[in-house]
């Protein structure tokens, strides 16, 4: 079997074809196109604008189960099914996140797809790509500058340098710069202070350029970003320092979605990429917009798990599109199903339907909950080699004994051609989608987290640290309650314990700290240990990585 | 007067050309173009290899007087020289640094000219452009992600965390992370020690990406950059850590040249670009070798005064061409001499030739100095409205004085027609050049360092810090020693005082610190209190900038 950068590379049977002419399946005048080399291109905003007149086509939300070492390839069953609606003469587009640079060096996989259902080129898609994860780095860190800036020359706004919120990141997974002191060295060298890095896409400015829903949106809701607070405990702004401007300049291209293709010539809008174990994780509202609008229908993923990612996009993003969910579709592997039942790695290719039994109960919590959202739920069965027909079928049985259709998908192997049942499945699917949030944003903080605690992950109650206790009470007495839930929690588990597989109960969730967004428009809840920087492994990916005067490419997958 | 960008962005009399059009008329085909929008343009690294074989064009370094806040504009009068060598049917390219935007979000002041002579689009050069040096951020920081990783993990290669010399990166002027404490928190966030994050124009990876030659050279040179040594003070190297690969494959794009276009059209390479007060000052081989092969004339620049800017080019950087410079065209201002002579800043405007009579020592220096080279020198005097006749007749006689011509040029408000007296003198040059290198590398490090000291600064002597004195034996102990000197010092003075105006005697230049850069090939000599990282000042410039829903940019310049 080829690596997928081979794939992406050699492209045997399926040449690139020019991005001008994937733009012009969509009836985008080439005027319209900021091109990034031969197969990338930029959308402009006037199109955008343009297009919002086009009748929205359909939004099916793709979603998995628990995330297992044992790999589930959400990325790569969405991707299929878009070629595979292709090769069903639909009009289909998917809106996708970008890949985060540091991952990428860190840890072996992308968010590019895999085998023959990728996007391509995968190579740029997965490095710096047309540079917007970049600029939203510049962007966080100039405004990091213009504060401490603003605190050394004299400090107008009376900024108490221990209560500044704003973080610098960097798209590097990097432990070392998760605690630092900044501001040694004297006077001139400003002032001291502790600091916090982040990965660029943890950071809330990664979230407004994903909720924003064009450029005076954009500048809006920058200015509306808390920095700190001052000695008097009164809230400072972005606007206050009067930044929005600049960051905004930054950010004017990074706000235009970027055209791209699948292997098999599907056009597919990748823009924006926040985690969704540490951020909402869901690709920007302007790209899944843009693609409602070209296309009839339009596939998205949701980072991670359903119950973050999928929880994320119906509570927090849905309500900012402008099309409610058609569909979901949960993708579930029997490795990863073996795996929540307690097989262990090593042996994860070994048939165990008594395993499958068991670790089912982590993708029936799921589905269940998903149906709560009244939405029409699909899974996607995405196969592999050691899967046995016998193991496939108890899927299928099992998932039917909910009332859920179950289909096996090859797009790995078979690209497009591999996921033709469950396009049709799509296609012929009554139109029963009636979304309903599972919250109102209005309700209690309390109740909100508690909600998506107790019938989401399934917890006993919510534990509340000293700190969030407190941060509670500051939310209420500045009115900034009244906002949806982004939790950040681990995404292996339902729980806030990476360990707890399958479909645990009697946990308590631990809620250690609790920050308002106010340019995102949510509330960041956050559990367990969860951090907002990663470290690297023992032996990075980057190690492996080459490229040689011919310009082939090593190691990226 | 219409600002720079109000000139760039409405562009009334000269409508941007398409840059596929600009590469046309270079007679680069359409395939060997990555586009960046419709202005901009990487050229691929086989049309590089292929132009090696056309013969070489004349190059012409433009250098500088020590620049004042009465303004020098080096870079327009290169713009608008190449505009009117341009008129003048003449076969001509400009080669030239890429801005960083950490500056530019500072102090108001870019680095794309000014007037009517700018390279455009500017907004885009002066924001991020083609992303070159946030791959070159990424690339820096992602290295010593890696070093902090592999410490972390075991520490195989036993580094003393104490003595590691890569330092972090950012783009940002951000003063308060020139001294910084990383790795607190505990045992799964680092280990703790002091990092200086450096502005990434000041990092030595830029100087590697401007001096390397092809790919294959740029990841030999990144193999030999040194990062520390080990707690027996063995030196521990990039190819220790097997992190060459892909640091290259970051850069593989960084790597390719960018084309874009004056206001009248003539095609520009703007490629690369470290500081020359705290880095070599030049823009990359790859862009100057390839526009030589590409006309009849390249114009190159060198940043900041000839003291800086032109030696390093002169001796470090020439000698990596495929053509030594056939002119040095050195440009002074009337503001600047009298300034250097004494003026008052709030009183520049104001005629005064025995002022212009002072100064004029700075300027005489630099072309006393230039012609040590053995390459001809003239000297463009850009004309401001204040100045009168009588003032420029004066520098003119004071320069022929010295056997050279001076050339009044208005090409800020004229664009091209307003530099053709020199453009022609450029043309009629009789070939004299005959450059020679001002040291030898092999010479001992000190009588390099003596060498540029006394001859080109004017320094009584050199007096080397106690730290220094120790580099100085730990570079001939391990035969880092035959290397070219590359000075980091201020750019407003000859001397490490940047209150020693005019053409300073009897000062001593003070050396604090001399640091190998293996990987660049040159030894760093820090003299004064250079700062590699800067600050932003009371007012920065990003406070007053801002883009509009039509995309009218204000206050970028």
């Amino acid at each position: 079997m080829k690596t997928d950068i081979e794939i992406a590379q050699t492209n045997e049977a399926h040449q690139m074809w020019p991005i001008t002419q994937v733009a012009q399946g969509l009836h985008i005048p080439l005027d319209d196109l900021e091109l990034y080399g031969k197969y990338k291109a930029k959308i402009a905003a006037r199109a955008i604008t343009r297009l919002k007149n086009n009748r929205p086509g359909k939004l099916i939300l793709i979603t998995a189960m628990n995330p297992t070492p044992a790999g589930e390839g959400k990325s790569t069953v969405m991707i299929g099914l878009a070629d595979a609606l292709h090769h069903l003469q639909q009009n289909v587009m998917v809106a996708m996140r970008e890949p985060s640079l540091g991952p990428v060096m860190g840890i072996k996989g992308g968010a590019a797809g895999g085998g023959y259902a990728q996007v391509v080129p995968m190579e740029d898609i997965n490095l710096h790509f047309t540079g917007d994860l970049h600029a939203l780095t510049c962007a966080i860190n100039t405004l990091s500058a213009l504060i401490d800036n603003h605190i050394q020359h004299g400090n107008q706004l009376n900024l108490d340098p221990r209560k500044i919120t704003w973080q610098r990141a960097l798209d590097v997974n990097d432990r070392a710069l998760r605690n630092v002191v900044i501001g040694l060295g004297g006077p001139s060298s400003g002032v001291v202070r502790q600091e916090h890095f982040q990965i660029t896409v943890a950071s809330e400015l990664m979230a407004v350029l994903c909720l924003a829903t064009d450029q005076t949106d954009l500048k809006q809701r920058i200015g509306q970003i808390l920095i700190g607070y001052t000695y008097e405990d009164q809230p400072i702004f972005v606007k206050d320092l009067q930044a929005q401007g600049a960051l905004t300049l930054i950010l004017k291209d990074a706000l235009k979605p970027n055209l791209v293709q699948t292997l098999e010539h599907t056009p597919v809008l990748i823009h924006g990429g926040p985690f969704a174990n540490i951020a909402h994780g869901c690709n920007s509202i302007i790209a899944t917009n843009l693609a409602l609008h070209l296309s009839d229908y339009t596939l998205t993923e949701a980072g991670f798990g359903a119950d973050l990612g999928a929880e994320k996009f119906l509570d927090i993003v849905t309500p900012h599109l402008e099309q409610t969910p058609e569909a979901v579709v949960v993708v579930a592997t029997v490795r990863a199903l073996k795996y929540h039942g307690g097989q262990p790695l090593d042996q994860i290719s070994q048939p165990n339907t008594s395993a499958i039994q068991s670790g089912f109960r982590n993708l029936q919590r799921h589905l269940i909950n998903l149906q709560k959202y009244q939405v029409p739920v699909i899974v996607a069965i995405n196969q592999f080699t050691s899967d046995t027909p016998a193991e496939i079928q108890l899927v299928q049985q099992l998932c039917q004994e909910m009332g859920i259709n179950a289909y096996p998908v090859t797009v790995h192997d078979d690209g497009g051609v591999g996921a033709l049942n469950l396009a049709q499945a799509l296609i012929d699917l009554p139109n029963k989608a009636d979304w309903q949030p599972l919250y109102a944003p209005e309700a209690a903080i309390e109740d909100k987290i508690n909600r998506i605690a107790t019938e989401i992950y399934g917890a006993r109650r919510v534990v509340y640290s000293n700190t969030a206790r407190k941060q509670l009470q500051n939310l209420q007495k500045r009115h900034w309650d009244q906002l949806p839930i982004c939790i950040a929690k681990t995404q292996y588990s339902f729980s806030d314990d990476p360990h707890l597989l399958g479909a645990p109960d009697n946990f308590d969730l631990h809620v250690e700290n609790i920050s308002p967004n106010l340019g995102a428009g949510f509330l960041v809840v956050r559990t367990g240990n969860i951090l907002t920087m990663p470290g690297l492994p023992t032996h990075p990916a980057a190690l492996q990585m080459d490229i040689d005067a011919a310009g082939t490419i090593k190691g990226l997958f």
